[in-house]
């Protein structure tokens, strides 16, 4: 099947419409996005990754916003288009605002700054980090 | 100059020495950690780099340990494991709990399969999300 | 010369248009991809690119189905869209099943959220792994 | 807790412990490795890799030597030097060959230049693969 | 705001306004490019970066064509597509030729191949490049 | 064979053994480095790499030193430790100044988090870009 195909709702697997229906519930949204008719290729991914998501993203000891934030910024960071541009509207859903967004954009951009230094540099990690 | 040296406080450049003389006080610690060390090889690239820090870091919208949890996040997924040791701490300080910590990096995890199930399947970025 | 333009068979250099016809005929095709036109920019990278593509990928102690899927689950992993798409078909004409390219894919993501934990934990390598 | 720190079995929370007995059993080994021994910070996090793990290796279309080279060639290519050494020894352990091992690597860093070029040279992703 | 939105400067807030005044200028270009109007979101780190990429970029020990080049080559390894068009038409403007081009991105493609080979054998660095 | 493991020019193979008198030759050295004795554990990888980085790395538009520099930087951006130490030092033996390094070093940094930036806005490349 080719790259970048996306299959609608009414030709999905019974497995994948499945899946396309507890988003649409979960989301409150009366269609799935592009990345999941696109997973719908292979449902049992889809199925997998929407359950792990589900899991690792619901609220916990770190807010809903936050966690989206974090998934956001590793996106950003990893070069994921498709990524950033969704869970930037996930997390502005969820809350986030132009300037929490601005902030983490930011520190994106320092982090991986600040990683670079420590390649360079080549420094061992201090005694007192791993007391 | 050799991969991984530390310049002690003592040896460092007077520039190298100013900088660690601002990282003391405001952190409010006896000596800087070795990345500091390190980075004294270049005090001009030292300096710039901890201005940007204190200014990118510093609270705003988003709280102080949001932003340090981020910065983790992110040197996480890019395989640092200098800036892992350090923000992990810098985190702990900022008051994030060991709980936090074992979300964030599931969340880690997660973005990069996301990423990847995005690269492989290579759905257009949907138009909504563009409006 | 701009980015991502074409070259196409007729308007190449000689010495991109060589390596155009050998890769027709290596591989049964009409015409080459736009990878190649677009390397047919630089014809030298483009002759040293193809040929060391062929010894590597060449049926040996692997066979040539599983090498394609290597390349491309570091295509995958590294982000890479156009490698993705183009190694997908090449994977599948050297006889990979949807099944296949679906565990594949699954690996990739695993082996991400791993290689973060094992930067978020900072362990040691194993003694007895460099015996 | 610091970093790098390994939690041996006797000190293990009792959900670490279970993790621990499981992977013993299922790899017919004394003591697990140093990996296990640090996510057991984290017990929680260890379990639900530990499945996700046995779940995506399991033999499949794909055999269990070819999920392991993948798993590999990712982590190389990632830059994870605690997750090559270790799958190297699992690949070698489900029979892949000092010559198998030699071709895979050549792989990832051909499939690394590859998508070099494709960032560069920036060509579309052509129609034919998407049809 | 949407993904990939262009802000031009008749819309532009007068902080973003003012950044894309000093880019024409520095550049002697009628029109700044879609980086700029895209950054023109979030003006105060659009101001930032681009005060940044002044400074760092100037020539010093290293001339202008030089550190296009290494941010280029960066860029093409990091996987980013904008960020390697606009920089080789910087560099191009700043004087390389397309055989310099040429030789960067072989470059490129030859360090991710030996960063691999370095991950993959896992020698320890040499006492040596410490001294 | 164990991740790490180094092979002594005594012990190498002759295939290997040829690689290292090469090194020794065009290098000036009394013995190779660390990372050569560890690919010594696949002399056919060994020979096929050392061969491209002769040919990749030799002077030609660009100098030997502006090479290394290049070299260096994508080692840096992509994190790898080995690779940055053995390339510092090349690029010093080839003339690289400490001053030269400084800028090399924010460049990446710099580099990195104008990728970020591109990722997170998302626009499109310039049409006059691919004019």
């Amino acid at each position: 099947m080719p790259y970048g195909k996306l299959i609608d709702y009414a030709e999905a697997a019974p497995e994948a419409k499945a899946v396309m229906d507890e988003i649409k519930t979960a989301r409150g949204v009366p269609d799935v996005n592009n990345a999941w008719k696109a997973m719908a290729r292979h449902p049992v991914v889809m199925r997998r990754f929407w359950e792990r998501a589900q899991l690792v993203m619901q609220p916990g000891a770190l807010d809903a916003k936050t966690k989206e934030l974090i998934y956001l910024a590793v996106s950003v960071a990893n070069g994921c288009h498709y990524c950033t541009a969704s869970h930037s509207a996930l997390a502005q859903k969820k809350g986030a605002t132009e300037q929490e967004l601005a902030e983490m954009v930011e520190i994106v951009g320092l982090a991986l700054e600040g990683n670079s230094y420590a390649t360079f540099y080549g420094q061992e990690v201090d005694e007192a980090l791993k007391e």
